[in-house]
């Protein structure tokens, strides 16, 4: 049962899970599935379910729910905030965070961002697809693109902030179990923050700065080990 | 200062260092660098030194040396061993393996890997960017591609190996200061380890199993997130 799907379905015994095109074209087509065939699905809410292939065709079908083989697990209270950048990296700090364990995934406009348009739509599909890749039962919700001025003028209160500061490597505090609580991590843009942004974010109550070590790191590689860092610290590793 | 170039010259003061055809259309034709300019050099053995246009031209220019700007700074003693993926993915672990501060990356042939060859060169290209890229003034070797099975067998006597078992997620010890010295990270092909290699790995003397969460990471995600616990308990973090 290595063929794991996302389906916005409710699972549960004795459910039945129609297909549409695509998922039929994938599990049929591409990963030729016949009827009988078992394989593992998701929604985000149910856990996990064994199911099997009750119907197969070209422009659907279906699968009975057999038996739940996972709980839903909830990922820590971590949101990832990031600029988006290049199309191939931005579709991959989607993925990684998705991996890593992020609840929620952020795409702001930054002083120093190009780009004005994101494709939401796009970017939930590769968190799905890493959900379904990674073994998790939970899949992350990409925000639209906002504008990183608003999100903070309307941070929630009870919300601490781990900030990886460029212009700052080696500086940077420890986390400790102290701080334990709902997070976000704010990854920058390639060619850094602003100077009014780096001011604003220091200056912010519940803004921590962590540093990364001694070498720059691109924006995708800085996304995958602040949140190696917080999931050490803080998270469910 | 901002445009930073790997040479394999010798720099120091007074020196003059040549540039050959690619190095001219990337400082002239791409980035527009004119007599008079000022970047930054290193070569992976001098530090990084400010250096100024003296000749530029479509098949070459030459640059004098001024200053030493950052003494040279080595990695830790650290290996990163993984076994070659798809095309893309293996460039980005070696990008983000020499931004991570690994001093020699190892492409490993493994019981479930696909690939017979790598372009080293190719590669080892990938590496120097990343270098110009991070601030580093290290460059990383990429190896020639090699069996692991011959990489165990001739496994230098006192260097210990962090490898990260998606079999046992959530198992793993903690790295401590204790463990200093020479490391390797191995990180396993898409498919994971064979039984004879994981029970091989998990029998040898100098082999540390850790874990990386209870999701199973790609193979990128895993060098990303192995590098920076390393780096956090025994590196220059």
């Amino acid at each position: 049962m290595k063929i794991r799907l996302y389906v916005d379905h409710p699972l549960g015994q004795g459910q039945t899970i129609p297909l549409d095109r695509d998922q039929a074209h994938y599990l049929f087509g591409v990963m030729r599935q016949q009827i009988g065939a078992q394989i593992a699905l998701f929604n985000g809410r149910d856990g996990e379910w064994r199911a099997e292939v009750t119907e197969a065709g070209k422009r659907g079908g279906a699968l009975a729910c057999l038996e739940q083989t996972k709980p839903l697990q909830m990922p820590p209270d971590l949101w990832l905030i990031f600029a988006p950048i290049k199309k191939a990296r931005t579709d991959f700090i989607v993925e990684k965070a998705a991996e890593m364990g992020a609840a929620r995934i952020i795409p702001v406009q930054t002083d120093f961002t190009n780009s004005e348009r994101i494709r939401q739509d796009r970017l939930q599909a590769h968190a799905v697809e890493a959900a379904e890749q990674c073994g998790g039962t939970f899949v992350p919700e990409v925000t639209d693109l906002q504008k990183l001025d608003r999100l903070l003028t309307d941070w929630p209160q009870d919300r601490q902030l781990m900030f990886c500061d460029e212009a700052e490597v080696g500086a940077g505090k420890v986390l400790g179990e102290a701080d334990s609580g709902p997070w976000a991590i704010l990854i920058g843009p390639e060619g850094g923050f602003s100077e009014a942004e780096r001011k604003r974010l220091h200056d912010l109550p519940f803004a921590h700065v962590v540093s990364l070590g001694p070498r720059i790191l691109r924006a995708d590689t800085a996304a995958v080990a602040a949140m190696t860092v917080w999931q050490q610290a803080l998270g469910d590793w």
